[in-house]
């Protein structure tokens, strides 16, 4: 017989977050390295929770009216070049085609780093009319961006996401949308991926080429760095007066139309990873994990222990939950690390004396509490305990950005949280270079202007002249 | 107020069939074309059918056990070189980036033709034990094939498919795996696209490069011609030794496993628009329609009408029908045309008159035919109609491939069938001089060797030696 597989270690996340963050991505069975830098291999498991992703976000979407659409992979250089801050922010992290099949390209063609350009070309065909409008369409596809350093899920060359593109009469219309987009970000992150979030416009240093605003939503991972994890964009006229897209409005005089776009990519997963993780691995919330309940058999090989895990599996898919048996032969102890490296978030184990009792022990994977239930609760145990590990998820990281979001009025006050980890709410004059500044002085960019601002002094702690709002500060990943 | 939209016209069919298909594409609102030559946009309509393809078939993958992953986009030209039949195939039609940001790179990359190679180097990382087999990959992607002459669904060198790729630890278990995936492929297309397939074997000239054998599903369009609706592969062990997979099987052992590989593309759109369209436009089946049935309001300002719609509509969508109501202000003559151009399946006419006799009028997309049903009976109606449309569909596509299917058993019979149109059975010695010789002479490629055999006659009318099999030759896409 070929040996029982090993249990795979990892990194303490005290000791070295980056190693244990990679290990976990790895270990757990999410990627694999590819043969081209900063292009990962999603494995089924990663592939899973992303879908889990999709299918939340895409009915979404769908609910309010948008439409999934395919774009080509390949944007013509003079396309890319017609939106002239756009190109700007791009072109250094493209890459380019430079030959099909035998033949030298006469215009090379850029592969996908975002897909206005796309959009906008195909609306210059196609939009007329108010009858055309609003324009909702959304679509799942990958991106380049050639970037120097690179990191599984953080920061690829390739990434999975998706962008919606939509088109609307009036500016009042386009600037809900996008707002409103964020707040879809938001009900995910909060309400599926357990990930509270600070809401805010970014800066104008920080926001996307050839935006009017950029909306963010920012989360606070474990190590008390900050996570951009989904952006919403208002674009005003501009691309559309570059690609000339204009429609005839009721009264038949001709307008330009409003733009937004938005998108959420595979780096929401290092989001999940970086603020539930834990030194067993990945903790996933119910709400998303592909798989909420393994079942293990203790003593499986006693009378009616396999009969009754069998028949407890089927019970909780008929009441709707993701579950599985594992009913391999390897040891349970080797079982029990394994899902918890995958972050299973409810392990459920039922041996001979247990069902002697009528019982079965139920162990929450967020903080290892072990509770005995009743095997005729099997569904209702099972969906409150699911329930309490996806709140208490949310409250521990709540909790984390909380305890670690701090008011300063002065550069070293700032710079003394920067050195414990934390957010800085600091008021900004919103000049640019007050931001540079804390850049290079302090080690921390703007995160975005809340929201829900705070009135934490009335100047500028960089140059003392008054302030306008307070800025969230932090080192992002 | 603005205009009232124009009504398109299409080429007919019997004129210009090739007109006749683009005009479909684009009045339908399938398509747009992009600034790239052969990269075509999918348009919400479009893209919604290839929605519902693939719910369908990765339900059928995910129910047999297979997995989805994401694999990168870019090949470096060493990997793609590893498996020698395979690179012969695929470089000549490969887009190779060269650039990446501002800088050469040291090696090319290509835009992924097809992934076995980057599946083969994953699973060097990961296969090691007779525990880690079977490994059952499927991919939802886009791919490139730097192509000379494209059009839309049918040859784009960029193009929507998915791609299942399979390790097996035995050839017995591979081949009822390569077997499988066909059959699952003609479930698709004869139970959903009301497509009727020719299951068989392709010639070693037709195979996929690199591959033992090529299963291939073979569709008869409206014109006759042939049309490669879904293929599947069977490796043995060829790629697996050049990437050095091997595993260790129970009695410790190395072993190399056996490979699928198995792909169906938005290609088949195109085969749904040319196997059910008319002069009208599209004619999609039932189970495939993004929208089943449309309701259209007549005289739909006069009191009542446009509630009852409304609660028609309400009906259907509880009874799981995917149902529309137009109640724009366009004239039920515009709607009317719209909705034959977009191929509804069926039509549900309400007016004031036929309000006073509980009753509505049903048009069949597929024949026009007018129903006249209780409004009681709603529900069971049209999901009766709708059956009917699917059934009626099916029958009449195979009709079609049954009346021009025709046996042949000298060249000029051959020639005779070609130029009236339709599939030659014929004998085959299995040479590839006669095979050449039938794409010179009768200017037509073997589709496949077919899976349900007949006896033509003894000889190939080739060359007049011993024939070992039936081979379906035609014109083909």
């Amino acid at each position: 017989m070929a040996k029982e597989k090993k249990v795979e270690q990892i990194t303490d996340m005290e000791v070295d977050f980056a190693q244990w963050f990679t290990d976990v991505c790895t270990k757990a069975e999410l990627v694999d390295y590819s043969g081209v830098k900063g292009l990962f291999i999603l494995r089924p498991y990663g592939y899973a929770i992303w879908e889990n992703i999709q299918t939340v976000l895409d009915g979404m979407f769908k609910r309010d009216g948008h439409q999934n659409v395919s774009m080509p992979m390949l944007i013509p250089e003079s396309l890319l070049q017609k939106e002239k801050d756009h190109v700007e922010g791009f072109a250094p992290e493209c890459a380019w085609v430079t030959v099909g099949g035998s033949e030298e390209l006469p215009e090379r063609l850029c592969i996908r780093p975002t897909s206005e350009t796309l959009f906008c070309d195909h609306w210059s065909h196609i939009v007329h009319s108010w009858r055309d409008l609003p324009m909702k369409y959304n679509q799942w596809c990958s991106v380049l961006r050639w970037e120097k350093t690179t990191r599984p899920f953080l920061r690829g060359r390739e990434f999975l996401w998706q962008e919606g593109h939509t088109l609307h009469a009036t500016e009042e219309e386009a600037r809900e949308e996008t707002l409103h987009q964020l707040e879809v970000y938001a009900d995910l992150c909060e309400n599926f991926l357990a990930m509270p979030v600070i809401r805010g416009n970014k800066t104008d240093k920080e926001k996307f080429a050839g935006a009017v605003n950029t909306y963010t939503i920012e989360c606070m991972m474990h190590d008390k760095k900050a996570l951009q994890s989904g952006t919403s964009h208002y674009f005003g006229d501009g691309f559309c007066r570059a690609f000339n897209i204009q429609f005839a409005d009721k009264d038949n005089t001709r307008q330009y139309p409003h733009q937004t776009s938005w998108g959420l990519s595979t780096r929401i997963i290092g989001g999940l990873i970086m603020t539930h993780g834990d030194n067993n691995g990945l903790v996933l919330p119910p709400m998303i994990a592909p798989t909420q309940v393994v079942i293990i058999p203790v003593s499986m090989h006693k009378e009616g222990v396999l009969d009754k895990a069998n028949e407890m599996l089927e019970r909780l898919k008929t009441a709707g939950i993701r579950a599985m048996l594992d009913d391999s032969e390897q040891s349970p102890g080797w079982k029990f690390a394994e899902y918890e490296m995958k972050g299973f978030p409810l392990r459920i184990e039922i041996g001979p004396r247990d069902m002697e009792k009528n019982q079965f022990v139920a162990v929450r994977r967020d903080n290892g509490e072990k509770v005995i239930c009743s095997i005729d609760e099997l569904e209702n145990e099972t969906k409150a305990l699911l329930d309490t590990v996806q709140s208490g998820l949310y409250e521990k990281a709540k909790k984390n950005l909380t305890d670690n979001c701090y008011p300063a009025t002065t550069l070293d006050e700032a710079k003394d949280i920067v050195s414990k980890g934390g957010f800085i709410k600091m008021m900004w004059c919103g000049d640019l270079e007050c931001e540079m500044k804390m850049k290079e002085d302090v080690g921390v960019s703007s995160r975005c202007i809340p929201f829900e601002q705070e009135h934490i002094g009335d100047v500028c702690p960089v140059c003392g002249k008054p302030a306008k709002q307070m800025v969230v500060w932090a080192v992002a990943y």
